[in-house]
């Protein structure tokens, strides 16, 4: 079988894994040489010398330590209601004591004005301490649905959250690829986004996320201790950043998994298979009749998503470790449906 | 002014204010000869000799306190999006830890087909342990626009509850009224839902809810006092709902705001003002114009509820302190609009 | 029998219960004139124009709405192992999330040097992340021995809280007796605390507790609906306040129980019967034997508190509601033991 | 500088290492076959069939969820004063909501009698819902000391657990050295214990313990997703401890560091100084004067601990990774004192 299941179906690129495999004593907790020069490489490539930078494992870990540790009790987090935080992390916010305010969403994304509409019907209420405090703007960047925000939509939503007063958080689980795929760079993500991760786990490292805050979070140790985020051996987070930001290698992976999505995309295309929607990142959802889903899932992993119209979405995910010859092979095959 | 703003304006009925006025020394923490009896007096009025009956202050405490002891920390609460638990009250479920899993509602209220197509998602997606398992199902009853379940929707839920292993937690923070205008009796209750309310705060009482458990829970009051809702002079929860279910008190006084209410509509239906819906309960809205509005808040206490259809629904709310003649004098002035 | 057991065997005194069964519509949640007048009060008791008062049901409640809405998710509260936070709340301020950090306490007292030094060795440990930082101090005038803090210990304590940045919270749960008592006035505890609690419960009130902060706390209202502590018809409270701070009722009706109870006292030191410790309040802990014990329990309500040294403790306590006549027989039992 | 300041400075074993490095596509979230393989071979060596086994990211992680997952709200855990979630998780189970209640140790270690005298206690206080319930009792094996439980002190824990209902809980972050230093076998955790874990992070993994639960929980894996503990690529995980125990390499490594400990206990020893206490695992403390550490400290990195009569009592800790030449150098040292 061949994968195209998921973005982390194998360990790591061959330059993280060797980073992780290099002998040597060291600090434990993140206060190694391994984690300095990661979060100064990443400091680096976003422009933002002051920026606040820590490394932690998985992403429902960051998302939630993050979110709770800079509400206040009686706030809550605007999200679309596809973002990843309201339906695949189990209700860790709502564990950690904060409500998501959810507005719907169109393939993945929300609007400034949507935000607005929200914060001044709060507002409008007059029965403020009787709701929860709208707070935090959460989105993913690509989001859940691979499509990804310009920087035109972000600057909006800035411009929102420095109306109201909301704190902006980019999830970047799979950034690299929304990087690749869109005109929003690092240091558009440092400037408009007071915090946001950059995704290892399914760009390329065996595990791990960075968060960068664009001002020091003085407490942000604590919160990721008390979260039980913070690895003993945190040189093991370090070490892989530093692999992903040394010769551009995180841009790189991403850059070549993404094409090689096109190149799938492509061959939907070309035998009138319909996409579910013009993806420009590494997760492509084609609208397949049962017959062709049975087909291909022969000799491919590909992840059903949902129905639609009467066909099968069906999820092809690209990654690092997505060989030429692999997508060839699909590509054939997508040829004889 | 006369209010028809809210039904909790006025302290209370005067046979309640008389009960907690009456002298005495009494042991603490509800274990005293009141609330002895008025739990017995509710077990009668309900025909369910084995439930477990408390008494709180409030409703938002008696919800939070109730949701969060029945439910695990990865288990959530369905609830229509119009639930007090998920519009007015800060938050308190999640703030508990737990996520609200809302529902469409029609009028406030929800259907067991809704339920059952929410739990067979859930269970058919296949990551079980990577989103919040509903466990539990939230109503109101009447509901927060005074609609009211019929006994046979009441059926409907409690039998999706049990095919799907689920809780029914009915919110009655207004159940006189909607006990005076439904089919559905306390004992229909009691032999439904696992765990109700039983509002006195808006019905009668200065303030106080009763919980009634269909089966005892044995740390309740664990619960109680762990959410600050272990009132030390317990006694006077005890003595007000005793009072209030003696000679059928709550029933009358219920019954009698619905009289007070529906008299209210009829003025309105007899100058061709329309109400938003045709609510059998104490609170009624009705479809204003601006002008039509201002003129009766001159006199009047109401309250804006939202726009609609370019016209402004504007409650008007009775309770037990709504006197004949106040109604008398609104529905004059109705008549001269 | 006659009561002793605790000071909140009775309903409140009758200038409060005129208070509460007063006649009248009003606002809900606090907003009401009689919450205004109550707060007007208190200021001008307290000398503190800019004090931000809010009232609250009861004693668990102030305490942990009041202790987690000042501290952040990774900040901990001191306090003396024998708090009510620590031993008789069911775990309130950790279900919020906080962790207690107690000292051992001199008949329910700390001292300013016992907070320093915790403070300087979680400062010096060099672990700040992994453990709890300590952020507020939490102690209760009088204690739940019915000792006293006195102005300057007091004022050590604001010493250390300046030195080390901590919050002073003063939990005044049976603060009218310990006025009375001490050197410590309300403009001492405005001046000094960041913010206390004016007890009514066991004060003369029949349900009620007043917060006092400093300065504003802007959210507190927030807070207070999330933790299910804003009272519906909140003019309840309100009113109670207004009539305990009308006339200097307050300090009367705590006053006087300090003098029963010095008589009580009295008493026991004439016929040779120890107190366990010299208790300027409305507590009193005779050490009694077993015999004397059963004797007095015959007609007289009291507590058990511990043993001591082959004898027992036995909590003696009066309260607004104790009449002279209730003394002067107890007094009398003493005399004949 | 030869690191002895703790057990994870390095990465981990070879063989561990080359478990991680293995290439492979695999199912997601601890669904593959390494962590099938893995429970396996932990079944086995547990002789516990029926045991419930997941894999963990780190200790702190793996105690709160399953502290957490196993308690009620109104329920604490039992520890002694020094134990780890006690002081050094910043109190991530009170986070999580529970209280734990302390006990004094000795030398890390907490009795049977003292566990019961607590309970006894707490039944006896009349006051049930007042206080928090001890429902569970957490311990390290081996302590925070170095120090182990015997297996009659372990059965004895047990018994006080089966009289009281509560769940024994055993920590075992560094189980390996425990097992290697005392009569406790990992079949003896399996039948005394209800949950215990095998910490992998200190004892030659590069992350990862492993849980072991008596009965299956069954919704442990919905606890380690809300409490960000269900790694994605869980195979790394599987593959570090299916390598730790196959062919004894768990046992092997924590002996041998063991060994290494006791030769360095007996240098200190055959010069006069002191340890802080006799302890039979890989931490060795020994109480030097400040020249003696300074001495030390020049070659060697070690820990200060605490003061101790005058002296500093400095941790000295091996590993897997502990050379024998690193150990005879020290040793050398050591005699030059």
């Amino acid at each position: 079988m061949i994968h195209f299941g998921n973005d982390y179906n194998e360990t790591a690129h061959p330059a993280v894994l060797a980073a992780l495999a290099a002998p040597g004593s060291h600090a434990g907790y993140g206060l190694d040489e391994h984690s300095a020069r990661a979060a100064s490489l990443i400091r680096n490539a976003c422009a933002a010398p002051a920026a606040d930078v820590h490394f932690m494992v998985g992403g429902t870990q960051v998302n939630t330590t993050a979110i709770a540790s800079l509400l206040r009790p009686w706030q809550g987090v605007i999200s679309a209601d596809t973002g990843h935080i309201n339906t695949h992390e189990t209700g860790s916010v709502e564990h950690a004591g904060h409500k998501i305010l959810t507005l719907p969403s169109a393939l993945g994304k929300i609007t400034a004005a949507q935000v607005a509409a929200l914060v001044e019907e709060y507002r409008g209420s007059g029965v403020l301490e009787h709701a929860v405090e709208p707070a935090m703007v959460y989105i993913s960047q690509p989001t859940e649905y691979g499509t990804v925000y310009s920087r035109s939509e972000l600057a909006a939503l800035r411009s929102v959250c420095d109306e109201f007063g909301l704190t902006l958080f980019v999830d970047g689980a799979r950034l690299g690829y929304g990087l690749a795929a869109s005109d929003v760079t690092l240091p558009d993500l440092a400037r408009l986004a007071d915090v946001f991760t950059i995704g290892g786990t399914k760009c390329g490292a065996a595990f791990g996320e960075a968060i960068v805050f664009a001002t020091p979070h003085p407490y942000f140790r604590n919160a990721m201790k008390q979260n039980s985020g913070l690895l003993a051996k945190g040189w093991l987070l370090g070490a892989q950043f530093e692999a992903l930001f040394t010769d551009s290698l995180y841009e790189a992976i991403t850059a070549h998994a993404n094409e090689q999505a096109q190149r799938i995309a492509a061959a939907f295309a070309s035998v009138g298979i319909r996409l579910l929607f013009d993806s420009p990142t590494n997760q492509q959802f084609a609208l397949l009749t049962p017959e062709q889903e049975a087909a291909l899932s022969e000799d491919y992993v590909c992840q059903f998503f949902e129905e639609h119209d009467g066909l099968r979405a069906v999820r092809f995910c690209t990654s690092w470790s997505t060989r030429d010859e692999d997508v060839d092979a699909l590509c054939a095959s997508i040829a004889q449906l």
